[in-house]
């Protein structure tokens, strides 16, 4: 047996990170260069972490070209705490309907804990299909007066992402990016709010980037505990309570390489792009041998869902990459089957890899 | 200038770990000798994670001598979101006031966010006289009739920590152990609900350990977000959502180191009473040159916190420690002076080293 390789390491997530940023990571569990101490026992008001913290702003500010007007915060809690955060600071005690898209297992989770908040209207659900596909714009009718817009922009379990921004321009869009953020551009003016947990492209679990209009953060429920509100982290610079340093200094990492190796979002893309060409190119090549489990034009850049002609095939499949050193391709509990998940720090190489054992699989069966 | 050391960190926290954990974070950061992937890149999901949460849940049982009637979970947002979680859980819609000490900062902390979610009485505050001692048995008139009373075993800021458990064993009795747990045996039977973050005496920041019995569980609010409901972890075996994979790897590595190099809470206590009374028979011999903040029956094994006869003197004092190699020392942002903080991880050694340097110092004034 091959040992597995973090760069093949095809994991939904908690998934791959960059090898320099694993080297980096690495050396400053004993020491961070510029401190001195491991990055595990520095103060989190320490004059070093209050530069951390602004540098990861500041890079993801310039990633994503944001204006003065919006905050970036660093929170805990994951997507699942922005389920509750989001329709507490804004579906509370409103009377008017937010409009939600259920177009997945996780768009599915969202929607009871914004119930709990306040109403909800579902504007579109692709749960009767099986979430194999998302909606056309004449399917979509959004309401003018909805308190906001929540989607996501890419189903992590399903492999569903939208190649366009859904909604209205004068309604709220929140979108939870949290499998696509930061894989390529995304006019992040056009969003009151986005939401990404890192650990898909951009660090390890533990850590979730938002990032919020100022102008949606004025009449908020003033009862709110101090950590579920997000002026309370906005006055305290992403230091209310100990912060997941660690986390975030990796985060640190992965935006400096994504702008110095990598070159920016564009390039981010273009990369992605051509994976996902490479690997959607075997699943369409293969006489059906491979098949992908959505419609083509929804099809993900970042997750891979797709079938063997069994179930048996399917297991056999994933016992063999495995053996050869390809790890984390099992489907999501939810759904089963294949998904190779091929975010920002999976090389081309590496999905050359997989494509040469899919081919190789299927000449042997 | 001799670099700052990680055996020489005195920093209040996040603060030192075990070399040894440190060593095996390190080898982890690349590869877990057991997967073959970075700890950074292993499912949430997988076999060898729920290993870890169940090792650490083991371990903890063990150290603690903990019955089947307890829950041990790992959640995220630190102390400050138990803050919130046991009122909301315990406190939301009741009559009877809950018992509150207020023993310093950390405890002042934790009044505004329980008073938002139902009545709190104050028992003792040592406010007025500046959170220099802790209150005596005859100060203390807890009420028969109180949800339950919240205490905080160690104030990390004013350096006091109980000596004796105060309260009845009639109420539910639920304790911040935020800065000396598994410092020392905790009697943890008689306590209802302990929580504590880890970045002080058991891991890195992000992830917080709460041991809660069955019986607290029986009747609490049924509209809790899912993330808020101590119920929800207990189901999900604290894998509800994503957890900090990390920081609870690291979590384990120091359990392990807890139970087999040092050889247990009794043995633990040993040695940090040791260092202990290395640092104080430091103050109590200085002839008034270094000066204990606390009365002397409720110093802290944890956090040695004092000053020098001026502000200059703290000044040069902390100028000159960093120089000498020892770090983290400044006290608290809200007092000020120097605080050494000596958790489990810092050694005879580092505080023979920080002794010797106070008498050099001393001697050159």
């Amino acid at each position: 047996m091959i040992a597995p390789s973090n760069a093949l390491n095809f994991s939904g997530g908690p998934g791959a990170l960059p090898e320099s940023v694993l080297r980096q990571t690495q050396q400053a569990i004993i020491s961070v260069p510029e401190v001195g101490l491991s990055v595990l026992g520095i103060s989190h008001r320490s004059d070093w972490f209050a530069a951390v913290v602004a540098e990861v702003e500041a890079n993801i500010r310039r990633l994503l070209g944001l204006g003065t007007d919006s905050h970036v915060l660093l929170l805990q809690g994951g997507a699942t705490q922005q389920f509750s955060m989001v329709p507490m600071t804004l579906l509370r005690g409103k009377a008017q309907a937010a409009d939600y898209l259920h177009t997945g297992y996780w768009s599915g989770k969202a929607l009871p804990e914004a119930r709990r908040e306040g109403p909800v209207r579902v504007v579109w659900s692709g749960e009767a299909e099986g979430f194999r596909r998302l909606p056309g714009d004449d399917e979509l009718h959004f309401s003018p007066d909805a308190p906001y817009l929540h989607y996501i922009s890419n189903e992590t379990v399903e492999g569903l992402q939208f190649h366009r921004i859904p909604g209205r321009d004068d309604v709220p869009r929140i979108c939870d990016m949290s499998s696509d953020f930061l894989s390529r551009p995304c006019e992040a003016d056009r969003f009151a709010l986005i939401y990404a947990h890192a650990q898909k492209n951009i660090g390890p679990a533990g850590v979730t980037v938002v990032v919020v209009k100022d102008q949606l953060l004025q009449d908020n429920p003033a009862d709110l505990p101090g950590f579920l509100d997000y002026r309370t982290h906005v006055a305290a610079h992403s230091n209310f309570n100990t912060p997941p340093v660690f986390a975030i200094y990796v985060v640190l990492l992965v935006t400096r390489w994504l702008q110095a190796e990598v070159g920016g979002l564009e390039a981010m893309a273009a990369i992605n792009r051509a994976k996902a060409a490479l690997l959607y190119g075997a699943l369409d090549g293969s006489d059906g041998f491979y098949r992908g489990r959505t419609a083509v034009a929804d099809r993900s850049l970042m997750n891979v869902a797709f079938n063997l002609p069994t179930p048996e095939l399917d297991r056999q499949f994933l016992e063999e990459a495995r053996l050869a050193g390809l790890s984390g391709l099992g489907g999501h509990r939810a759904i089963g089957g294949i998904r190779a998940s091929i975010y920002n720090a999976l090389t081309l190489q590496a999905v050359e890899r997989l494509v040469g054992f899919m081919a190789d699989f299927r000449q042997r069966r």
